[in-house]
Formats: structure tokens, sequence, C-alpha cells
């Protein structure tokens, strides 16, 4: 049985590889850039109307004559003399031989004519070509973000597809003879299934949206077969439940049958002690225990950094947040907890129903009060440590 | 021209429906409880072994004879004798004759007899009938927000549909003759359209995934067509650019033609100021200024409320987080300033490229910082008011 840190610590230190795919940019929304983006054009392309106005040439003179109109889309480039003006709006094709844009609001026209009240700065109203970016100039790093505006500035750069880290495939194997599908009939001795459902939705909320899912009855054979399918076409399996000492626990025989190597085996924490972790090939193994609220701790402190960084957003799990306990709590099992909880401003509450089996106040928790397992006795005001979740 | 806060009341009390819709509940996590959730089934549904052991009626004898064994999923109720055992494991039934489950590391075996070292309290290692919840219970209350847990959860419950409140149908019109689809050559006078991508980004991250899109020209007749379809199957019609008051500027124009009720126009901020709201019916109308940086913040502080509300959120928008100008900041505008900026842990920069047109630093923000109308002078260490996004 190892330490909650040395878990952790393994599972971070395991070499990993890190798949990229080009996707359309629609489709690539908070996903992370495998490579640096350069602009393949100017941003503006061409000089534009910051403002709906007149173009003219810096002069000091007043008056002038509207030769023509040059709107957002136009190509016409008009001559202009000293004396001419084109009627612009903004986003508009400043002609090459203006220099100044004067906002309508500092113009009277008069039919073909128009008279200036305010001479403006020489280039005023008018945005540069490249001006937000030159062609060949870094858009975006590798390693960014594509968050909404990432995604619009892409796009207006042109760009229709971009190289993104893969997300990983996960499999998702639920164990045991008690598990029955949710909206049928429930025989005595027979749970409805919840794990896979409930990890399946982790798994939504931070992207992973093909999941592949598998049931099998505690039977060694099945058990084997069906993780060996799983190996082979995922980069993460999850198997709950059937780790245990059982005698019908046939999880743990055949990972090792398979040649899973076995990276730990049981951590020194509640809930979730019989968490195994090994790894075959590029293929990384989460055992999780079956009770549903011990599964869901181990997804969110253990699979779900060693996930996140798969999909190259680094090595981030849930956000740590230190709050003041409103509770006080004696821990007498020398294990680390991981406690049901709501975090509020700057200070926690420890909800019911810690039980491992139970999800009902889980349901309403947003957070895991972390409580080290040396900690003996924390007391109302205490500082925890919080792991906070909104999925 | 009205102020940002009473934009943002006039937003927040124009009436609205809810609607409500019956969902698998794979499809349901992170969506809102339409109606509360009663539990059909006692959970758990019998009494259950939470250990690996022997299930017995408690007496002061040591030695039992194993009878027979009871495995997670069996259905054999036992009848059992004061000195009979019955081998149960982790999740099984508990005959109704037993009252105590011996851990199996409390026994010595041999053959078809044991013998306990310790005997456990009456009850111990039973998870009674409807420990969890009782049928007839309420399990989740209308208004809950389905984390994974909540999922789980429902789904021990064996629930396998919920009633959950719709998500907003949203359509956005994108308007503009000089705009170009990414990923085809740019004409001269043309730039790449961005608003479409970027907004559907946004509207993605908050679960909305099912977007009309719809390209117009500056064309009176075109806008006025494109709207008018638009606003009978939508819930919230976004349209970018149009609604300035150049030439070619059809939006305001065709929405009053439509019978689309003004709510306002113009707020005093920047970026934004020609921000447009409006309602017809149960449609929501934001006509967003086409520059993408403009767009994309009126959505974080307008649109976005609203649409966290239709979909039963609540009147909830961006984060607010209070944090230091790391900067200094002469606001001469008089106009409150949505300014990009990068929030740190409790300190916020200003990023460069403040420009409405621009969207490269937005790209790398990840905050807001709002300056009010009425600060002129900001200073360093300063506390500014940030809206917070990570999409």
């Amino acid at each position: 049985m190892i330490s909650v840190q040395n878990a952790l610590e393994i599972i971070e230190k395991t070499s990993r590889n890190y798949g990229s795919e080009t996707i359309s940019l629609e489709a690539a929304a908070n996903r992370i850039l495998s490579t640096t983006v350069y602009a393949t054009i100017n941003m503006p392309p061409f000089r534009q109307s910051a403002m709906d106005g007149y173009a003219i040439r810096q002069t000091t003179r007043i008056a002038f004559n509207v030769i023509g109109e040059s709107k957002a889309g136009d190509a016409n480039n008009f001559s202009l003399n000293a004396d001419e003006a084109v009627r612009v709006f903004t986003g508009a094709l400043v002609p090459d031989d203006a220099d100044t844009v004067i906002m309508q609001e500092h113009v009277e026209r008069e039919g073909e004519k128009i008279q200036i009240n305010t001479m403006p700065k020489k280039g005023a109203n008018i945005r540069n070509t490249g001006e937000q970016i030159s062609k060949g100039n870094l858009a975006l790093a590798k390693g960014t973000r594509l968050n909404s505006a990432a995604i619009g500035f892409l796009a207006c750069l042109g760009i229709a597809e971009v190289s993104v880290f893969t997300l990983p495939k996960v499999a998702i194997i639920v164990t045991g003879n008690e598990l029955q599908e949710p909206g049928k009939n429930l025989p005595i001795g027979k749970i409805y299934e919840s794990n896979a459902s409930m990890l399946s939705a982790a798994l939504g909320a931070i992207g992973i949206l093909d999941v592949q899912f598998c049931k099998v009855e505690d039977d060694f054979t099945a058990t084997k077969e069906a993780i060996a399918s799983k190996l082979l076409e995922n980069d993460v399996v999850l198997i709950s439940g059937g780790i245990s000492v059982g005698d019908y626990d046939f999880v743990r025989k055949a990972l090792v049958e398979l040649g899973v190597e076995e990276l730990f085996y049981k951590v020194n924490q509640k809930p979730g002690k019989p968490l195994w972790f090994g790894k075959k090939d590029t293929t990384f193994v989460f055992g999780l225990p079956g009770n549903p609220a011990s599964a869901l701790t181990c997804f969110y402190v253990y699979v779900l950094p060693l996930l996140r960084d798969l999909g190259g957003y680094g090595k981030t799990g849930l956000e740590k947040v230190s709050a003041k306990a409103n509770f006080s709590f004696h821990n007498k099992s020398g294990k680390t907890l991981f406690l049901k909880a709501y975090l509020g401003n700057d200070s926690v509450d420890l909800l019911d129903g810690q039980s491992s089996a139970m999800l009902h106040t889980y349901a309403k928790s947003n957070a895991l009060a972390c409580v080290d397992a040396n900690t003996v006795n924390l007391s109302v005001g205490d500082i925890v440590e919080c792991l906070k979740f909104d999925f």
C-alpha cells in the first residue's frame, strides 16, 4: 500500500506519447494546438477604414469633391486628386492615394461636395495592413488552448483546419454479476449499474465524447477477453469493480496475465483503497473500485490529471483551493481522506453520506475536502485543502 | 445611449419562458432538472454486505458451519440456524436470518467450518435497505445541476430518462459583403468571416451545440428575410454587423419592420457601443457589433447571462473576480471599458491590442478588466473588477 502522494507521482512520471490530429477549426474549440500557427496573410489584409467617413489625402484644404464610394467588400482602388474624396464605410478598402479618413460626423455634405469641420491627424481612422498581425508572424504558439477568441482569430486569418493534440481514447469496463441496466426491472440481489454513465459524464465534461463501453460478469475468461479487446483500441482503460481480493475479483489476475505492468495497487486512502494502476505498451489501465463514490473520487484525483495531460492540457487535475473548515473531524483511520464537501466563498462544509457506496450527497457537492493521513484532529477554522469540481 | 448597468437590467427584467424536455440520462450531464426527482426504489434495494466475509446471526459462539455462498448478484436468501454462516461478498444479499457480517480477515476457515477471532457489533458490515435513500423520498430537487455524481445517483435508482430545462435554440446571422469563408481565396477588399465560428465556440462551451447559421450580404431585403426566418425557429438570434448608422447598415431597420421591439440600442461602453437588444414574441434578438472583439465582449457580458438563464442555470454570467491592477490607465472616454486582460492569482495584467477589430491578444486573455465610465484614473494596485472566462 502506497501513499496518495506516491501514487500521484507514479502516474505523473509514467512515460507517455502525445498524439496529434488535424481537424476543422469548428471542432477545435477548447483543444490544444500541437503546432505553432503562423499568419498566412496580413490582418487586416489591406488598409481598412475604421469609421464611416471620407478618405482623402492630408492637406490644408477643407472642401472636396466626392468621386466615388467604397463600401465594405468593394475592391475599387480609386485614384484621388488633392481635392477629391471617396466615401468610405467601416471595414472598406481605403484607396492607396488616401492617407486619412475623416469621420462623417465631422463633415458637411451637399450633393457631391463635402466640407470638413475638423481635420484629423494624418493616418487617422485607418487600420493599416498587417496592423493586427503580419504575414509570416507567429499567430498562436504550440500549446495554446483555443478559447473562443482564438477560434475567431484563426478564422480571420483564413485558417479552416488546425493541428491539435488528440484526446485520449477511453474505454469503460464495468464488472459485476449484480449490475442491471437502468430503465429495466430490478431482480432481487441486483443493483442498477451507475458507474458507466457517471464516468461518461465526467469524461464528456472534459471533451472526451467517444467512449467505448463494456459490461462483464464476474468471470475470469470474460473479464480477460473484455480487457484484452479494450487494451488494443484505447489509450486509457477504466475498469470498475473486481479489483479487491474477493474470490470473484478477477480483474487483477486478468491484467497480470495480459501483461499489463502493475505500477501500483492499493493506496492508503479512503475511499478508494483498492485502486490499481498499470500500463501495457502505450495504454494505461486504472482498476477503479466498484463503489460509485470511490470510483468517482479516484477518477477526479488520479485519472483526470493523466487524461488532461494526454490531451495536451498539462498535468492539471482539479483546482486546489484552501478553505476554512466549518466542521471538526477526527481521522482515526491513518489514511488520507477525500470527503464529499461543499466549498463556499472561503469556507468548506462537510456533507452527509460519506460512505463509498453513496452518491446522494456527492450529487450536491462541489469539492473533495482532503484530510491528510497524518492529520488526526481537524478543528473548526483549520485550513483544509479542497479539490474543486464543477462537473 | 444607456449605461452598462441599465442595459444589463433591461435584459434581466425581460420576461421569458422556460422550456423543458425529457431526455436520456446519458445526455443530461450538466443540465438542470426541471422537475424534482423522487426515488422509485430503495437504495440499496436489499440488505447488502459491505465487505467480503461471513453472514451470521449475532451470538456468543465463535464456530460456525458454512452452508452456502452469496456473491454479488445472487438472489438466494439462505435460512440460517444459530451455528450456521453464509459466505458473502461485497454487494451481495445478506440473508434475512443474518444480522451481522464478519470480515474475512477476522475469520479462520477450514473446509466448511469457520472460527471467528473478533465478533463485531450487531449489524456490522451491512448496508441496510434504503440506507442511502428510501423509495418515495426526494432524490434531487428541481433546479439541480446534474454533475457526474448526480448522473450516477439517478442511474443507481434505475432512472434512464430525466426532465431538464431545454437549452435555448440559437441562430447566428453574420452580415457583410466583405465576408469570405475561411479556407477559400481572399479577394481584395474582403476579410475572412470569423464571428460565426467564434460565437459557435462560445455557445458550444455552454452546451449549445445545435446552432443555425446564416450569412447575408449588406442588402435590406436579404437581411430582413434572413432575420424573419431565424426569428421563427429560435429562442435567441445573434446578428453580427450592420447595426451602426452607415448607409449599408440595414439590421435595425429590418428588425423594426419585422416588429421586433427595440428594448435598447447603444450602450455607453467600449467596445460594443452600437449593441442592440430587442424581443419579438418569445424570441430575443441581439444586434452585435461586427468587429470580432466587440461581438465577443458583448456576448460574454450581455448574451451569456440570458442564455444561461433560459437553460435553467440562473441569471449567471461570467464569474466576477476583484483583482489588483498591474497597470495604470487613463479613461478619457467617459465610457465603461471592457479591456482584454490576463488574471493571475490576485492581480490582473492588461494586454496589447485593445482595438475592437483585434482578436490576437483576446486569444491569450482569460478575463475582461472592467473600468467604470466614472473612473478616470486607475493606478497600479487599484482594485479592478474582472469578468473571468475560460472558453
